[in-house]
């Protein structure tokens, strides 16, 4: 059993699923050790921050020797709580949610999508795989009743505070927030936002227009 | 004409597409003026924040008196090149492929999609709103051809690198990359990469199982 380190920065810990993710592959190919570079290269990090993001943990990387794959794999997710399996509620049944519901990758992880909710009567009711949607009046209740702590919205942006009001009263602590709003939430919650146009927003700063003119593909709007 | 400013770092190049989309809720509010403590509210920064990254631009603040919201908002999109329509082809046509496709959010933000390929014979031909899935051996040429430098990736992590080394190689500039996976690409080519198992990862860094376990809700799986 590790201790857990205290006081990691939020953008650590940020990263450790990345680096969770690549030690997994590399774990595949049954590679034993593994460098700072070649960690660096499999999660487009540096072998300097790498280094001083894994120090928080100590004592897995040997100089010139690197990290043990399988005892630093087991260390974050022992840190990341990665152990246990995290029952799910998903709100909102559009086509984004339906995605999600059907998406296999969060229950590989441990992340079981359990209730599915909507406020939308053509839509509750609706079969997704093996869940039901139900109407999200009767969320608050399940949430509290079953200790349901994470959560995935997939309303539309306007919906969300209320949504996710909802949630923090219910004990939800933790909720992935694909609804393309800031919603506000109790200190004790902790929020992710996904939103795929402000990520396309944020690379397109560094594509030059006058350029794509050039070419014939970039049209200005306004 | 706005001068852009430059070497604005990445993170806040990052916060740019939140503040512009808390400005645009907040426009339509009618309201003319923000305070950096409200734009910090509207987007889960600190007003601190806001007022460093804002100060990139200059000239938009005034002491006491806020920003002016639609000059502001004015500044940000010209900065990040929102102006422009972009087009953008889209690799893999699975589930998240399509919802990716039917999402309305990315044309009305001027991101067009234009073209989707996937390499799988029963999805070539399969028609998903007014587009039709093309072979993806088709999808270097035609990028090229119409000099498209935007691209989603929703392809699984083991084809991921293949698809980003074709695009790259084919023109593309800035890649949104969905697959599960560091994709490595030259240095003038941009990646954000979407994860939500991962997002979820680092949320429950934050809960402790021990109360989840009191709750019964937590699991250990190993």
């Amino acid at each position: 059993m590790l201790d857990a380190p205290n006081n990691i920065p939020d953008v650590v810990i940020k990263r450790l699923p990345i680096y969770s993710r690549a030690l997994v592959q590399i774990l595949a190919t049954r590679q034993r050790t593994v460098s700072s570079n070649e960690l660096a290269m499999a999660t487009g990090s540096t072998a300097a921050q790498i280094r001083r993001d894994l120090s928080y943990f100590g004592g897995f990387g040997k100089q010139g020797k690197g990290y043990d794959v399988e005892r630093l794999l087991a260390a974050i997710r022992e840190i990341l709580n990665l152990n246990e399996q995290w029952p799910v509620v998903l709100i909102g049944a559009g086509s984004l949610g339906q995605a999600v519901a059907r998406y296999g990758g969060f229950a590989e992880q441990g992340f079981v999508v359990r209730r599915v909710f909507d406020h939308n009567v053509d839509r509750i009711g609706m079969r997704i795989n093996d869940l039901v949607v139900q109407d999200v009046r009767e969320m608050a209740e399940l949430v509290r009743q079953e200790g349901i702590l994470v959560a995935i919205l997939a309303v539309p942006a306007g919906a969300a505070q209320k949504v996710a009001d909802d949630l923090a009263k219910a004990g939800v602590k933790a909720i992935l927030n694909y609804a393309p709003s800031t919603i506000q939430v109790p200190d004790d919650v902790r929020v992710h936002d996904i939103d795929p146009v402000a990520a396309l927003q944020s690379l397109t700063y560094y594509l030059t227009p006058s350029e794509a003119q050039a070419r014939g593909v970039s049209h200005r709007v306004s």
